[in-house]
C-alpha cells in the first residue's frame, strides 16, 4: 500500500470510554506518561468533579482536548422529552466550555416508536435549537453517523451523505461532522462523501478502532486497529487529503479489553496506532 | 395509517428456516394446513433428500415454491475459492430446477481478507459466471442486499442501491434483487430505490421479520412482524406499488422462536402477518 504509516504518537487522541476502568485522572496521567497528544472526555467521568479543574488537569499533563462526548438523542415522541433533550444539550456545552473543550460530538438519537423521517426531522430542529448557544459558547457541534445497525435507538443519522446533507441544511459554521470508521466503512459511497465533507470544511473529528470477525456483541465487541477488516490507513489517507489535520482518536467499547490491565491494553493501543492506522 | 392491511394467508411464504427444528416434511404440513400459500426452501432441509420428490410432496401440499435459499458467497482471496464457488451455485441451480423453485436467492458474500470493492467485483463476476447455466435452466437470480453489519463475511453488497447498480450492469432477464425488510429499512434512500427496482422490473422477493430493540445478536435475534420497529406495511404498500404482485416471505432466525413449540410458533406468525404486515 502507498499509504503513510503513523511515525509517532504526535496525532494520537484516546477516549476515556477506551480505558473505562480507569477515572480520568489515571487515564491522563497515563495518557501523558504515554506521550499520546490528546484526550476526548466522556460526560460520565466529570460526575461529581469540578469541571474547571478538570481541564487544567488535563492541560498541566500536556493533553490537548479534543472533544467532549456526548450531546444528542434528540428525537422522542414526547414534545417535553425533546425540550429536556435540547436542555441538556446545553447543559454539555457549558460542560465543554468550563472544562476547554472546543467540540461535542452528537450521538443523534432515534425512537424506535417514531419513523425514521420524524427522527431525523426532531434531531435536525434539535441542533438548529443549541446552535446559538453552541456558537456563543465558541463550542463546535459534530453530526456523528452511526451504523445502521444503531438506527432503532441510538442514531437515525447513519451514512455520511446524511451528515453532510444535515450539516449542509444547518449551514453554520458550528456545525460538522465527526467520521468514525467503525460506522461508516462499509459504505460505498465513503470515498465521495469524505471528499465532499471536506469541501465543506464540515470535517471535525475522526474516531479509528476495528471491526471483528466474527463481532459477538453490536455494542460493546469492538476491535483494536487491525484486530479486523477496516481499511483504516485508506480511510485516514482519504480525511487526511479532504483537509482534515485534526488528531486520530481511538474510540473503542469492549468488554474484553476492559476486563484486562488497562496500562497494558493502552501499551497495545499505541502499537497498534502505528501499525495499522 | 392508510396502507391496507393482509385480509388472508393467499399471499404468505415462510422459510424453511424460520421453523428451522422441523423437517421439510413436518413443515410443509403444518405451513399447508394453515392455509398458507408458500414455502421457500432452504438447501440444507434437502441434505440426503430425494430433490424431485420432495418438490412433488410440497406441490401435493398445495404450497407454491416461492424460491431456493440459498446460493452467492462467491468473494473469496483464493482463485481455486471462487471457482468452487461458481461450481456450488451451478449445483444450487440443479436443485432448483429438481425441485421446481424457479428463483434462487444470492447471498452474495465477502472476505474480511480483501477490500470490498474487491469483493464487489468478485460477486459481479460469479453472477456473470452462473447467468447462462441459470438461463438455460429457467431459474432466476435475486441478488439480496444485506444489513451493513454483515458486510465483514456475508455480503458486500449492502443497500438496494448497490444491488440495484448490479442488477442494471449485469443485464439479464435472469437477474433481479431480493428485498428484505431487516436489511434495509434503516436506509434513507429505500422508498426511491424500490421504485427504481420495479421500473426495471428487478423485483424478484420479499422478505419481511421485524428489527427488535434491543437486539441481541447480531444473527439469530430477529423479530416477528409488530415485535420490532420495522414500518413493514409502509415498506411491502412501496414494493406493491413499484410493480411486485408475488409472495410475502417470513424469513426469521431466532434462537428464542427455534425453543418454542413451533406449532405454537406458526400460530404467531400468521397473526402477526395478519396484524402487522
Amino acid at each position: 500500500m502507498s499509504q503513510e504509516k503513523l511515525k509517532d504518537l504526535s496525532r494520537l487522541c484516546i477516549h476515556t470510554i477506551t480505558t473505562k476502568p480507569w477515572d480520568i485522572r489515571t487515564a491522563a496521567q497515563n495518557f501523558s506518561e504515554a506521550g499520546i497528544a490528546g484526550i476526548t472526555v466522556w460526560r460520565d467521568v466529570l460526575d461529581g468533579k469540578n469541571i474547571q479543574h478538570t481541564g487544567s488537569m488535563l492541560r498541566d499533563l500536556d493533553l490537548r482536548i479534543v472533544s467532549l462526548c456526548r450531546g444528542g438523542f434528540f428525537p422522542h415522541t414526547d414534545h417535553g422529552e425533546r425540550i429536556r433533550a435540547i436542555d441538556d444539550n446545553k447543559k454539555a456545552i457549558d460542560e465543554a466550555a468550563a472544562l476547554g473543550a472546543p467540540l461535542i460530538v452528537l450521538v443523534c438519537g432515534a425512537s424506535p416508536d417514531q419513523s425514521l423521517q420524524e427522527s431525523r426531522d426532531q434531531i435536525a430542529e434539535g441542533i438548529a435549537a443549541i446552535i446559538p448557544y453552541a456558537s456563543s459558547a465558541n463550542i463546535k457541534l459534530a453530526i456523528e453517523p452511526l451504523h445502521p445497525m444503531y438506527a432503532d435507538t441510538r442514531s437515525a443519522i447513519n451514512t455520511m451523505a446524511q451528515a453532510n446533507d444535515m450539516a449542509e441544511q444547518l449551514n453554520s459554521e458550528t456545525v460538522g461532522v465527526a467520521i468514525d470508521v467503525y460506522h461508516l466503512w462499509w459504505d460505498p459511497a465513503l470515498k465521495t462523501e469524505i471528499q465532499r465533507c471536506g469541501n465543506n470544511k464540515h470535517i471535525f473529528a475522526f474516531h479509528i478502532c476495528d471491526w471483528k470477525t466474527p463481532t459477538t456483541d453490536l455494542l460493546l465487541d469492538r476491535g483494536l486497529m487491525g484486530d479486523g477488516c477496516i481499511n483504516i490507513r485508506q480511510i485516514r489517507r482519504w480525511v487526511e487529503e479532504a483537509g482534515f489535520d485534526g488528531l486520530n482518536e481511538v474510540e473503542i467499547f469492549s468488554k474484553k479489553f476492559w476486563e484486562e490491565d488497562q496500562a497494558a491494553f493502552l501499551s497495545k493501543i499505541t502499537k497498534a496506532y502505528l501499525d495499522h492506522s
